[in-house]
């Protein structure tokens, strides 16, 4: 951290996050892609917390009244069908004063998908959790291009995620190298990691399942959102050294989310 | 088992079942939901069976009639599409007498679901599966509500599975820590298990598309369908002594469907 | 090899298009089953490619116009709108000069199915990639019929192979013990591979999906889609051997997809 206003989450923080939604076990409704289904829902078993994917518009708002203590809603194959679930999930839990997280995958690529995007952050999501590239495209910065991956780092996209933030009203993090999360003023941020987490189709998205989970009865959500980062990067950093490859870093990674527990990072934190 | 009227089922009736599979290696179609499509096609391949998902109206039903031995309705994530498909296959299947299981996923939960089980149940399903939770609702009982997680234990919703089974003309399955089989009169049981399975997302509904294949040509449906909870139960223990968490315990899991054998039983018998 | 005519892939050959592929990182959209989404991604991934799953007929076309190198179109779970989908975007890629796989999942079952199949064969893929049955029935030749599984060789295949790409205009690839690929004169081979592939689904979807990104800007496609088929047997062979069931199998098939390099297939030619 050469920027002084950037400041890193401590490892109390995170312990006392994890410690809460281990608690708590909060029950997430997932409208996301259709190719990270299994995957968002076996971290969010792993970690600790109850998915439920609730995404037709028939009862999703329904489910996210009565049921849902948070929402993720995650564009990366969207349908006129989903889109119309997520819309009204969203609207739902904004209304009821429930956080949600937006992941926008695949920002700034078709203007049909761009459209939705904007009509999802007009219903002020809790946090914006997604890539350089996404992030940069969300606020209506320069970026680059190519599908879903990023090609800009995420401390390139650090004032875009300040700017989108002030516009949504809520937090926006950026994920990468080092994750950054920020509610247009604050800037915090998580270090660590793996870089073959990249190689694993469904990290992303289901971090951004994982920092909604991390928002429900938190005090702090900007604080909630970072100490999910850090978490994540902390279960990836044991996965890389436990694997030889993408598939059994899948495995060892889910394995470390749910053996990570508070006082691993109060150890650190001597 | 302080209940002397519930029976368990015998070692060898497991390995009759599991050599009879082997042998005819049943042709399970699948309309299920959007986040166990994978793992509920590798745990029938795995324990020796053909999966083929095919849910789209256009065809369910003319796949049941020429192809399927089986038949699994899951209504994790329904959809007006695969809703129809649904209704037409698992009426193709009664019609043709071929065996079909209902899944009834977070029943109790909107009244568009529930009415979707109800509309299913009069089809007529060979075999009903859910946990504690979602039999209690399906039989119209008193029950707790967690999204697709079960806050009932198996074991309370013994008397809604007898009722149920006695509305559906068929066998209700009820699992958790043991799991129950009754066809509303006689009872029997599967016990055993590992409690990593529950924080595995599919595990419960690969057990539904199993049951489907189980029942394929048996002779008793209700013995295949508790010796096929019996060999998942024993599968669940191997992969939970192989394994440090979910992730591993995913794979291992699949192993041992894969490596258990009908002697593994025999053996166990004697 | 008896059959004269038939070639053999060259380790060399091999080499050369896995160390085009790792440069160049091509981005494949597809537009795939609901089954194998993720362990598509996954292998793409794995193999040093961009996966993008971009099915909705309100963006298809766009991102394969300008976005995508190469596309993957897979009929395993057709859908009125994922159909629109395949050809929008398959009608631009040929259009545009750019390769694009077309997998016939469950070929000459129901007649709804075989016609999508035979307006994506109009639409002239470089590749149609599938099982002996597939294959026969592709080319309308006589073949067994069990869902997704394959009951034909691919030996058995070769002539329908060969008739298949005389109509098509371009190559046919048949999968099975032994591998083939033909542009309807030339017939090339990959041998090797293990039956545990047959275990895990989507190992064949996701075969189909990689000969997309070797025939992209590839000089000879006949020899890219084989080179490719040659690198995933020997993935498949480093995999049997490092595992005991289609669990841990599918594990170290990722991984050895990743850590596979150009020279090992050098060394071998040695």
């Amino acid at each position: 951290m050469t920027d002084s206003s950037i400041e890193a989450i401590s490892p109390k923080a995170v312990a006392a996050a994890l410690s809460r939604v281990r608690a708590q076990r909060p029950l997430v409704q997932c409208i996301t892609n259709d190719v990270v289904q299994e995957i968002t829902a076996n971290v969010l078993l792993a970690a600790g917390m109850s998915p439920a994917m609730v995404p037709a518009p028939e009862e999703a708002a329904a489910f996210a009244q009565f049921a849902a203590d948070a929402l993720l809603c995650n564009v990366g194959t969207p349908s006129e069908e989903n889109s119309r679930g997520m819309k009204l999930a969203a609207a739902t839990m904004s209304e009821a004063g429930k956080p949600w997280t937006l992941d926008p995958v695949g920002a700034g690529g078709t203007a049909w998908r761009d459209d939705l995007i904007s009509d999802l952050i007009d219903l002020r999501p809790t946090v914006i959790r997604g890539n350089g590239s996404e992030i940069l495209a969300c606020a209506g910065f320069a970026h680059q291009y190519k599908g879903v991956d990023s090609l800009d780092s995420s401390r390139s996209a650090l004032d875009a995620a300040k700017a989108l933030a002030q516009r949504s009203g809520g937090i926006v993090c950026v994920s990468g190298e080092t994750d950054y999360a920020t509610d247009g003023t604050r800037v915090l941020a998580a270090v660590g990691g793996n870089v073959m987490a990249t190689l694993v189709v469904g990290t992303g998205c289901s971090l951004s399942a994982l920092t909604a989970g991390f928002a429900a009865k938190a005090e702090d959500p900007l604080v909630a959102t970072i100490a999910c980062c850090q978490f994540v990067k902390r279960a990836a950093e044991i996965a890389g050294n436990a694997s030889r490859g993408p598939g059994s870093f899948h495995d060892a990674y889910l394995d470390a989310l749910y053996t990570l527990q508070p006082e691993n990072f109060l150890e650190e934190a001597v």
